[in-house]
């Protein structure tokens, strides 16, 4: 590849092969700065991914990069923050125009963490209301008269177009996977309480977590150790052992749609043949209640939560919310939200055992490709049963559905055992390359 | 007693009993604000319990409660927030000359759930640096030269002054129960994860809880009910009911002062005789550990926490916070933090079997009566081990030691069982009387 040619698809490159670049001298900070600039001029206009974006400020920061000579293990890479995520020197608005124009006094740790690292914050990406269901502006970028997905609308749009190698989103149901999968990309969900939430806007604490997304394996495990304050490890290489992959169609199959659990099917089948140990996985029924579980604890705390807003905001929030997730935790009784939590700490106790016989789940990330239309983000269920067991996930791009669009299949692992899931993920990706 | 008695004497009122004394029209929300600032008035020269009070700003918004006319549960409550509290409309500064003047977008929910059942926010009191170690201004109501305890050490100190009945602190290690104890008042950490914490900064998010402070078991029902978002409801009455109460020195019995010793020693003795089951409970070695689990996941979440004001601020930041949490924090390995998490939940699980057999555990709140000085807020070990079990406990001003100032005793509850907890305390606070 000439001089040229590299500049001029730097955006393209995944997060490790900029940090790589950099490394070796064959560009700058600010030239990689400039190509997702490039990148974002020449497409922002469709997909509407950023709330917040700020061309000098980002080239100030990358030559203040370059000047600096820092060797951070992300130095020079570029990444999208979820606008529900504090930073001290862009507003954060969390999707809410009660907030337009607040700039919060300090970054939230995750950024904190990413900046100190070497990288280079782009601006804040679009999420939906609250990071709950009423979506921003972003468009899906490869059929604009579809839904990104959401929450995380305009992190897994900005990743997926190449106009960032890395961004952060959130997930309280499906906010982290679901857009990934829409968008042919990695989004990972980890292990609850592993990774600092401080200064993002909480929704329902009890399940938040971050997420990541990226264009790699490789960059979801760089990001995940440099967020978790630990020196960035390469993931172990899976060789010479059987993974033992339970296959859990979930009652929730039958949603599907027909494409995409064939394309599942198939894909369980390919790594059996590949060498892994495949089985079926069947839930007991008391999880096919595990989605009310989730609605009425996560409505429940939205509704505490928001009291700020509810009190003295009430028609700056959106009907759709109002008569959703708020109504629902409104007349959510504190005895239906309390057996729903220990229901929930139940099953992931019974899933824990269940899980003691495999590595990693295989299961749906979504329904199937994007949905048409931009007044929903999509079907949000198959992701809630997995967001409320605290275990962590990853949707890997394998798959291109009937439209031609991108359909992803989601792998469940054990709770703090995200290192694990990452490697086998790892496997996954090269049986299906 | 006289109106101008009554009149006199509202700042010494529950919360429950105000909300009784309002709704039975023999005062006013303006008549128990301003024996409330009268009484800080004559007090905040030498105690200094608040970091912001504006007594205007409470007059007018006690105003605009009488003329709301509403009853909600806490109609016409003054109440104190822990200066890590956001508040819309007052300055939060987090203890740290990082964040002087800071004017936060928003409440805490915490502080909208108190306004939105009728409390009446006074003001913001001292809180030590980051609510960690470093102490704020405050002293001891009944003796200057000692410490109130901290970190919630304006809140601790302005309930026992009868400056305000109720006020929300929070704990990471032992700062709720400790300033309880210190301060002769009533101190609740909850079940970790049961009080949302939005809108607090954020210590080590695997362990922080909000705290409340009160001069009642009954205003800790009643203020948990209205913090959950759930309808208040009296607490169960205990009566025809043996209680297991189980007596737990722990290892660091020896590091009690021999008088608090003693004193715990004779309680435990008067609960028996008044009926209880008491039986002495030893723990297993694991547990003398769990001081320097929770000294490890502590420091290491803080470090991480703390990053933009550590790479942005680090000048601001107090000599014995950078020396030691941070450092600390900082020589943390990933490795040993995850051993510590895993170690803390394999101890709660143990816990959980042996709570199984008692009602509550007996055991101290702190080393005895509030230190001398005011450069330390005093010995935090004896909550580090039930802060990081996630349990609930309470301190109850029983004892008075031997300088005439207040020694609490700590009951520890079983996870979830809050009210069972608060329940219990209510009887053994009726043996005591």
């Amino acid at each position: 590849m000439s001089q040229n040619e590299l500049t001029d698809s730097l955006h393209t490159l995944t997060a490790s092969d900029i940090v790589r670049t950099i490394h070796a001298g064959k560009a700058t900070c600010e030239d990689v700065a400039r190509a997702c600039l490039a990148r974002i001029e020449e497409r922002e206009p469709e997909v509407q991914a950023w709330q917040y974006l700020n061309p000098d400020q980002v080239i100030a920061a990358a030559r203040s990069l370059d000047a600096r000579g820092s060797d951070g293990p992300l130095y020079g890479v570029p990444f999208g923050i979820k606008d529900i995520i504090d930073t001290c020197d862009m507003p954060t608005e969390y999707g809410s125009p009660i907030y337009q124009g607040h700039q919060p006094a300090s970054d939230a740790a995750c950024v904190a963490l990413s900046r100190q690292a070497g990288g280079l914050l782009m601006g804040k990406t679009v999420t939906t209301e609250f990071a709950n269901v009423y979506p921003g502006k972003t468009r899906h970028p490869l059929d604009p008269s579809r839904t990104p997905g959401g929450s995380s609308s305009g992190s897994g749009a900005a990743v997926g177009d190449f106009m960032v190698p890395l961004a952060i989103g959130t997930q309280t149901t499906a906010s982290t996977i679901r857009p990934a999968s829409f968008n042919g990309i990695f989004g990972y969900r980890p292990t609850y309480g592993d990774l600092c939430c401080a200064g993002v806007k909480e929704a329902a604490g009890s399940l938040d977590t971050i997420g990541l997304l990226a264009r790699s394996v490789e960059d979801i495990a760089l990001y995940r150790d440099v967020l978790l304050h630990a020196t960035p490890t390469p993931l172990p290489l899976i060789h010479g052992t059987v993974l033992r992959i339970g296959f859990c169609p979930t009652h929730l199959w039958s949603r599907l749609e027909p494409s995409t659990a064939e394309l599942l099917e198939g894909a369980a089948d390919q790594l059996g043949k590949a060498g892994a140990s495949l089985e079926e996985v069947t839930l007991s029924s008391e999880f096919n209640d595990v989605i009310e579980v989730h609605r009425a604890i996560s409505s429940y705390e939205f509704a505490r939560n928001f009291t700020y807003e509810i009190v003295n905001h009430w028609d700056q929030i959106s009907l759709p919310l109002r008569e959703g997730r708020i109504a629902t935790g409104l007349k959510t009784d504190i005895k239906a939200y309390t057996e729903a939590r220990r229901a929930a700490e139940a099953d992931r106790r019974t899933l824990d055992t269940i899980m003691s016989s495999y590595d990693v789940l295989l299961t749906a990330s979504a329904a199937g490709e994007a949905p048409k239309g931009l007044t929903s983000t999509g079907d949000a269920s198959f992701c809630a049963l997995w967001t409320t067991m605290h275990v962590p996930s990853i949707s890997i791009p394998v798959f291109t559905g009937p439209n031609g669009l991108p359909v992803g299949v989601q792998l469940i692992g054990k709770r703090g055992e995200d290192r694990a899931l990452l490697a086998t993920a790892q496997w996954v990706v090269e049986q299906f390359q």
